[in-house]
């Protein structure tokens, strides 16, 4: 077999993080915090020291509160970098028992209002979605919650916000768990349901690789059923150790199953943003998110020279020890080559 | 407050059990088994043994598979007991590699004949439900499968036979993993979007609580989804250490969960079986099904004395500690006068 | 039988609490936290609202940082409670890479004089032990850490300490992970080990109920082990999904197997305090230590009237179904009378 | 820099396999089998087949039970192989409540003659330790043991088998569970304990990875302890989802952290066999065997070009990213050769 014969040369995919990626963090014991506290405008700035990294995803309102968007938006542009989407901050304190399920009709009017805020500035900066994150809807104690309840006043509020954006794409982030024991969109497939439940077509999926696989789903399983249903708007990729959302530089544990998911996508055709979500608490994150591009780069070429009609076959067998050795061919030498330079 | 004044007397579930709770059991280390086999007809006869088991959910072939249907009929009426499902065995050694998703046409051919095989049955015992328990089709490794392969061909199976048998039901259990490393129907939202695939009315959802809670779903949330769907067609209950589908009795471990569950059937208004799916490796089955429903036995008393409406002004609050001891107050109550017996 | 020939009365154990279940938090989300900030007085006088609620656990410095002994002692004494243990902060941002096991010399020093200074302020106030839990010392990544080195620099600094204290206790907290991805000190056999490479008698360990459960360990078992080493100096309880140290109210999830680490504390003639160390993110925090004491002492009435002949029969026999039985009788019927007050 | 200065050839290490790697399996769902049964006679005959295999561990009485020494001894002349170690199987359906800790004396005695019997079989065949794998010893449920007895009647047991057998040594596997819920020898650090409390130099500890992993240790990390006490007797590899032993193909998933446990193998001076303990359920034995191997022969070389200094050098720093930047460019170089033949 030659592999020259087969490679596919796909033009590169536009690398993104989240913003975040270039914060600092509090937990609850460090509660002074990893490292001083930066602005947005901080943030930025470092984001744009990260070669090939092309847009960035914002939190808003822009930390620390104060920062207006024509700010951003320069900053933005000083650093040859634009804004895919915008994530509305509904998971703070003042939303501890929720956010669109908040037991409280006041407060569950202002985080409709809060990412409706988000929505504009969006518009204004060009995002290409706003993303939900809704972190406090859930529950943390057996018997604490209605389901049910919780389930409606979700959809209700997602496609109150659809409709009065429907230029807006929305896409929800869901995750098992973490801030709240349990989360309202706690898989793809819940969350898929909740979206037809919502009967509009401006709400789809982020999907998160990590939330994915400490879920217990196959991240590149997932990434088909959206995709299948045309509701895979975005992506954020990162590791971490399966039990937990440790939000690790992408490749650093999962590295097989890293692949598979970006086989996956571009098998599927889809052709979105390949995006970062890493928490460096202890890391120089300029470093983590160039380690991060790297190992998506050496997927991307990987990818370029994967055999797939081996593949094909092997997985039309279901030849597991076939499809590895295929995979880990295309795989190894290009990340061989990645680690050389 | 007066609990008395609250009581609402419901009439006592049918209680049931898979048959297999009254087997013998091999493992990967016990080949040669946890006790002598027993044939379904000896398993039925223990069954008969414990009082208040109703129902039970036979596997067909039945084992050791040389027993005829006839036989199980007259076994059933000594004991005073009726079929409520039957359960074809489609994961056995020829199925290793997928019943549904068989990679040989054959294999899978056999395996959805099989199952029509145990659907006559079932109709000729009078059966609720045909219950589907797809345990081989899935995956073990990474890029071993082709998922949209797994999803169309299980789809297409469960729909051809629901087609077939338009005067039957069929309930798919679905389960995280085990025996393969990756299950293809692995969580309750996945099993209800692939019965939107189908397309036909008569394909449902077994919700096994362990499965649902090791596969990290709440339990009660997962039949509320269900149930509003109209897609809850059976349960069967057991616990577990939350990593495994251990199969314990009922209560062993997650007593507040357990409850959670009943109080979610009732609660909505589901009246069907309340059925054990335990595995006694090293017990004796007559008296872990005694257990398991004397257990269910409490958790039916304590709903009646549930302060409902306390309950759900609690819930309308997130208010998880008085939403607990409203909880409590009922449970312990039944819990204290069932043991005390 | 009658269990009434079988009564022993037990003087009611002492019960305390870390006085951070009376603060309120932050997380990597809600950074502005879970409630307004609290000061070390506020949360004593919290503290003393709770009945029953004897002694307290103290971080040092004392939150915000500019409260005096003088002024601790005097709430203290306001509040009848009494100073069980200090605990010094070395887990806070200065100590991102660890405190013990900094790779900075300097601020290694600076966390063992960090709890130097608390030991002598725990004289001070006449605690029973220094807690030491060194949260930040460990590793995130495969290949970040020289393994070898953690363990001597932690088994060394612990080791200087208690030569230089050789007057108090001091009691190691272990756990698997968070906020570093993993611990040196992480489980209950790990911690005894060091404690015997540190050749000191002034060292044990604290068993925190839940670090332990989802560890993956049995806390009876664990308990026990540390008592047949004379090494349990103290115990905290609380509850989680067995996934987190999700920090929930006692007895919320696992209720049996809390009661059982407490039959392993009382059978093995243990006599610490029955201490809490809960999170109420988002609860009262008096309802919820009330919440905890109350289930605590259910445990204790119930460990009275529990069959220990009969328990020790049908363990000898590794009778799973006779051994719960008799352990829910006790327990459900002492549980019963503590909800229905 | 300059990899080629830092290479250091280190001699080709000894591959090894249990020989139940050839066998075929059964489970609770495929009684009948993944497979047809298979000899020990056969499964030598395909462990000839793995080029590199040098070393079997044999499972006695040899499987079917009713096989000479003597013909097991030809058989591995015939395909050039040496038996490592002997397995006695005191974990079949007799010692279903366990071996060591059977509730019942006589079958206690029967467990450590099984193991004696294994001992003198082991000495004729010139192994080089007798493994002990006390799968059934353990407990199922809350309160069912009396954790004291069974590790009481663990450390007994192994002691008197290593006091009757001076001359030999004894590893014992610990694994957190299965086939019972929660086993004694659970962890590398309980482990240890227990081999201090036998207080005898023959006696240490088999390393399963895949047990270490999804036992909540980091590998690594956990041999570092075994090899400072001079009790690694063994290890054994495989990979798993981190929630189970799934007995998968070395370095399917875990890539990295399965270089770092073989770098801490060489850096310590350790020179045992690097051995397999893969089950190919669904795979073809042969080919999953040399697909192991081939992985961990990649991981030698690597071995042989790893920066040790650099590394050394950012562990001392706990600089994450440079560390595994290192680690990578020596795996993936070494890997990238190894697939590319």
């Amino acid at each position: 077999m030659s592999d020259q014969d087969r490679i596919e040369i796909h033009p590169e995919p536009v690398y993104g993080a989240g913003i975040w990626h270039f914060a600092t963090y509090v937990d609850r014991y460090a509660t002074d915090g990893y490292g001083e506290p930066r602005t947005v405008l901080d943030a930025i700035k470092l984001a744009g020291a990260v070669d090939d990294l092309a847009v960035v995803d914002l939190n808003w309102p822009f930390p620390p509160g104060n920062v207006s968007t024509a700010e951003v938006k320069d900053a933005l542009a000083e650093e040859g970098l634009r804004a895919i989407a915008v994530t509305p901050e509904f998971y703070t304190g003042k939303f501890a028992k929720g956010g669109f399920t908040n037991p409280d009709p006041a407060v569950r009017r202002q985080a409709i209002e809060l990412v409706a805020g988000s929505a504009e500035v969006g518009r204004e900066l060009g995002v290409d979605y706003v993303k939900l994150w809704p972190g406090q809807d859930g529950y943390d104690y057996p018997f604490q919650a209605d389901y049910t309840d919780l389930w409606d006043k979700s959809v209700d509020a997602v496609r109150e916000l659809a409709l009065a954006f429907p230029d807006l794409r929305f896409a929800i982030e869901y995750k098992p768990r973490e801030p709240r024991n349990r989360m309202v969109f706690s898989s793809m497939a819940r969350t898929l349901l909740a979206i037809e439940d919502m009967a509009v077509d401006n709400v789809g999926v982020l999907l998160d690789f990590g939330h994915s696989l400490y879920g217990g789903e196959t991240p590149a399983e997932a990434a088909r059923m959206a995709i299948a249903r045309n509701r895979l708007f975005a992506i954020d990729v990162n590791d971490n150790f399966r039990g937990w959302d440790d939000d690790m530089v992408v490749g650093s544990v999962h590295l097989l199953e890293t692949f598979e998911f970006f086989f996956a996508l571009r098998d599927a055709g889809w052709d979105g943003v390949w995006q970062l979500d890493q928490f460096p608490f202890r890391e120089d994150s300029v470093e983590a998110a160039t380690a991060g591009i790297r190992t998506m780069r050496a997927f991307h070429h990987a990818l370029d020279h994967l055999d797939r009609d081996a593949l094909a076959a092997a997985q039309s067998a279901q030849d597991a020890l076939r499809a590895q050795r295929i995979a880990k061919r295309a795989l190894y030498r290009a990340l061989a080559e990645s680690e050389s330079v």
